[in-house]
Order: C-alpha cells, then sequence, then structure tokens
C-alpha cells in the first residue's frame, strides 16, 4: 500500500494488525501456540539483527517464564509476537541510533512499534484515576485498573515539525543536546485546544519569534523515543528576523536549497550534518530542497 | 493568521497562549490581579453564552474560594482565565452540541481548550507511573508527582477522520450511537507505531473491508471531547465492495457529490443529516463536494 506521497522512516511494515483478535484470549493463545508464529527478537528495548541488517526472529518458545507477550499482528497469515521488553541498566536511547541507518523502514515500523508499547507499559503500571495497580490486556494494547476497573490505551503525543521558508531559504535550528553541527526543523508538541497549524504557528513563533502566514502538512511518521507522532509541515514566513527561545534553541539560521543538498548529500563543506534518514526532518529538508515551491514564481536557489 | 488552507472548527481563538508564562508562579499571581483579567463563565464543563451567542466572561473575583484556574493566555495584552471546571451531575456532552452550533470557532476553541483541560485533571489525580497524588501545575498544563516527582502532561489522542471515494462516491458510514439519519466520514484512534497515512488505511479496512491506494491531508482540528485531534483526509478506494465491522458500523454506502451537497444544504430530500459544522468531517464533505477531484480528468458528479 503506497499510503502517502513520500517515504518516511518507522513506516511500511504492511502487516494487519488484527485489531479483531486483539480482546480474544483464546485466539491469541492459539496464534501464539503456531509453529509459524515468530518472535522479535530484543535486547533491552534495542532490536537485535541479523548478518543482512534485517530484524532477527525467533520461535515463542524462547520466550522467557512470565514475560508478557505483545501480538504485533499478521505479517501474512503468520502471527508476529515481540516480548514486553524492558531497558537494560545503562541502555541510553541514542545507542540504536546507529542501527536504525542500517534498518529498513519496514522494520523500523514493527521494532517501533513494539518498543513504544514497552516505553507505555513501564510508565503506567498503576491508575492515573484511582492509584490502584493496573494490568497487561489486549495483546499488549492497554491495561486495566484492577481497582476502578477504567481501561487505559497507549498514548501517541502528535508533535508538529516543520520548515519556516522565506525567500527561497529555511529555518533550520540546534538544539543544545544535539551531536556537533546537527541542525534540524523546529518541533514541539500540539497541545489541547489546537489544530495542527495553530501548533506549527504557535512554536516557530515561541522558539523563533517567526510568524507564518500559511501552514502546509507535508508528510508524518511514528518516532518511537517513546511514542510520538512527527507531523511534518512547511510553512510561509512572514519575514527573517529571529529572536531564539535561548531554553529550547542554542542557534538556528536560514538556509538555502544548495546548503540543504550539500548537508542532506553529506558533502565535506556543508554548513551544518543534516538529521538522519529515518528522521522525518530528513525527508521534510529533501522534499523542501529538491521539489518544493511555496510561492508560485520562484525559481530554486 | 490565517493558518491552514480551510476554516475548520475549534480553531482561531488568536490567543497567545504564553508558555513562557506557565511555570512563573509569580507572573501568573500578577496576571491574575490585573483589573482587565478575565475568567471564563462556566456551567459545569459547558460554556455560558451572552445574549449575542459569545461566551461570557467575568473577572476574577467571581472565581469560587479554592478552586485552581486554568491560564488560557493573553488576548493582546488581556490575560484570559478559566476556572478548573467541574462537571455537573447528570450534565451529558451531548448537551453542548446545541449551543456549538451558535458559537464562532474562536469562542469554541477557547472553551474547547479549558474543557479538554478540565477532563484531563479529572482523570489523572494519580501519577500512573507511581500511584501516588499528583497536583496541578503550570496553570493548569501540567500535573507534578508528589510521589515520585514525574511531570505529567496532557494528553491529546490524534485521531484520523476519512472519506474514501471511488469512482466519484465517498463513502459514509453510522454509527449505532448516532442522532438518526446522521452518517458522517469514518474515523479512528492512530496507534503507536503507524503514520496517518497508515492509520486512514487500517482503519477503512476494519471498520469497512475498502483497501486504500493513496491517502492525502486536508486539515485538521482540536475535538474538546475529551481531548482529540482530528486529522481530515481523503483515500482513493480500490473497488466498492463493503464488509461492515458491526461493532463499529450499524450502515455506510458510497454518496455521490450531489447527495452530500444536499445533506450539508439540510436540504429535506437529503438521503442522510450531515454532522455539524463545527464537526471536520462536516469540513471535510463540503471540501470534496465542492473542490475536490483525487482522480485528474473525473468531472464532479
Amino acid at each position: 500500500m503506497e499510503a502517502g506521497r513520500l517515504k518516511t522512516g518507522f513506516t511500511g511494515s504492511g502487516i494487519d494488525r488484527a485489531d479483531r483478535f486483539r480482546l480474544d484470549e483464546a485466539r491469541l493463545a492459539e496464534l501464539a501456540a503456531r509453529l509459524d508464529a515468530r518472535l522479535l527478537r530484543l535486547d533491552g528495548l534495542d532490536p537485535v539483527l541479523d548478518a543482512d541488517g534485517r530484524l532477527s526472529w525467533g520461535s515463542l518458545a524462547e520466550l522467557e517464564e512470565g514475560r508478557d507477550t505483545v501480538f504485533l499482528g499478521l505479517d501474512g497469515d503468520r502471527p508476529l509476537f515481540a516480548p514486553l521488553a524492558r531497558p537494560v541498566p545503562g541502555q541510553r536511547a541514542w545507542a540504536v541510533f546507529h542501527l536504525l541507518t542500517r534498518m529498513a523502514p519496514e522494520d523500523a515500523a514493527l521494532w517501533g512499534a513494539a518498543r513504544s508499547l514497552a516505553e507505555w507499559h513501564a510508565r503506567h503500571p498503576f491508575c492515573g484515576a484511582c492509584g490502584s495497580a493496573t494490568a497487561f490486556f489486549r495483546g499488549g494494547w492497554g491495561r486495566r485498573c484492577g481497582g476502578c476497573g477504567t481501561d487505559h490505551f497507549p498514548r501517541v503525543d502528535p508533535v508538529v515539525i516543520m520548515l519556516a521558508e522565506h525567500d527561497g531559504r529555511v529555518l533550520v535550528g540546534r538544539q543544545p543536546q544535539y551531536p556537533p553541527r546537527r541542525y534540524s526543523a523546529l518541533a514541539g508538541f500540539v497541545e489541547p485546544g489546537e489544530s495542527v497549524e495553530e501548533a506549527v504557528a504557535r512554536e516557530l513563533f515561541e522558539e523563533a519569534g517567526v510568524t507564518v502566514r500559511q501552514v502546509r502538512y507535508v508528510a508524518s511518521q511514528p518516532w518511537p523515543f517513546p511514542g510520538s507522532l512527527m507531523i511534518a509541515c512547511l510553512a510561509e514566513a512572514e519575514g527573517d528576523a529571529l529572536s531564539l527561545d535561548a531554553d529550547e534553541l542554542e542557534d538556528a539560521f536560514w538556509a538555502s536549497r544548495a546548503e540543504i543538498r550539500a548537508a542532506l548529500d553529506g558533502a565535506p563543506d556543508a554548513p551544518f550534518l543534516a538529521p538522519p534518514p529515518y528522521a522525518i526532518a530528513h525527508t521534510l529538508l529533501r522534499h523542501w530542497a529538491e521539489a518544493e515551491r511555496l510561492a508560485p514564481g520562484r525559481p530554486p536557489a
């Protein structure tokens, strides 16, 4: 299924999530008992890769005693499960980033879903409504409170990530915790009571003092650190004056198409280090640098 | 600010949410003490309207003793607050729907933010991580755990809402709890590990057995019952055969542009009752019926 116009990271697994089986404990047990069922191999929260760089899968017999399993869905007819992952002490989220550069987006998608669910379960052993203990259910796609009976569903946080454009250049910024020379699109969480377009305008104004006229959606992808939905947009800026929020950005500048292309291609004289291909900021920058002209009649730089 | 291409419900308040003041208790107290500060009048969770149909605002002196206040932001220079709303016993969410048909979208936006926050606070008196009591902070835009110190932020659930198109018609469906004759766009929550486009394809397949090729974003809006981000899309269906999930839909059919226009205009011979103007399904249906042709070369029906 070619769902969107642009191929984004952490998408394209093509599996049937088979929501219809999640509440059917007998069916889940039957699927897990099948000889062709597969269990995702994990190292703490991280994936294990085969020699060819693909996800490593084992049989359900490899499951540790007493470990819950997440039902990922059906790959054709084959049931796919993942152990409910637990972090290895000292394991850092960024250690997986070098693996991700080698992984196919569809493999990253399957692993990403398992990772997001694992983090959500780890953060929700108790009920926010009554404080009682909650328990794993729905094949991992929920937790039920043992006290008040409230059902809780995995949280997905929508995040806008955007390029403001002005006069043939786009705004890229640098957060203090980024690796050396890295710049990327600006981003922020969508708040209650605002649209995607309003969140884009608010974040650009808050972080960089930039006012925008028009916002246009480009693409989306999940981001499993721990569970965001990234919504990538382009926005037309009214001017190029900047007023940076030093808590959010340590630097920002307007980059030309030639500069963005050099960064994406890893050119030695590029003015900055681009975000990696599995980040939607990369997709958004490439889309703009190679194809996009927001204002009609303006030639590519 | 004309943020998006289409005007959607619950948007356009144009206020500065002034996130920069939320953690500054002294500043918030100073803003609340100002003579020009305004407090949103509420009836339980519902808005109170003036004779002219606009939101009713009072002074902070009207605040009940001991009631927390949410800092909505600055309207120009004027600070806007809302009491942390509590449901009136017996008050139903749908009772507000007749008020919403009279409200300006920018008023609905301000009230919607206050309502979403109120519901979120009411559902999160305890910490999901450790089970201890949490307390109101950040001017209402968070809760802090008194046990483990975890900060919790208001939840926003991304929801896809979409029209599958085939041969000049779009699919509308009817959920069992809808009012008589109401049909609308299909919808569902985005899950961890999927993009907007994948969620659209999954929901159309799960609910109606429809397979789609291409998905295109149209518009977004918040929905304060209790706190969703609605993401409206069009999708190109491969065929028009339907296989309905009876738990989700009691009926669905492919409607022509003429039928959709009749429904949106409230024509007596319309084949169904359209969703109300403040719902993004209405915006999406009108956008498709009046302007949209996904497949090139096909004349409007």
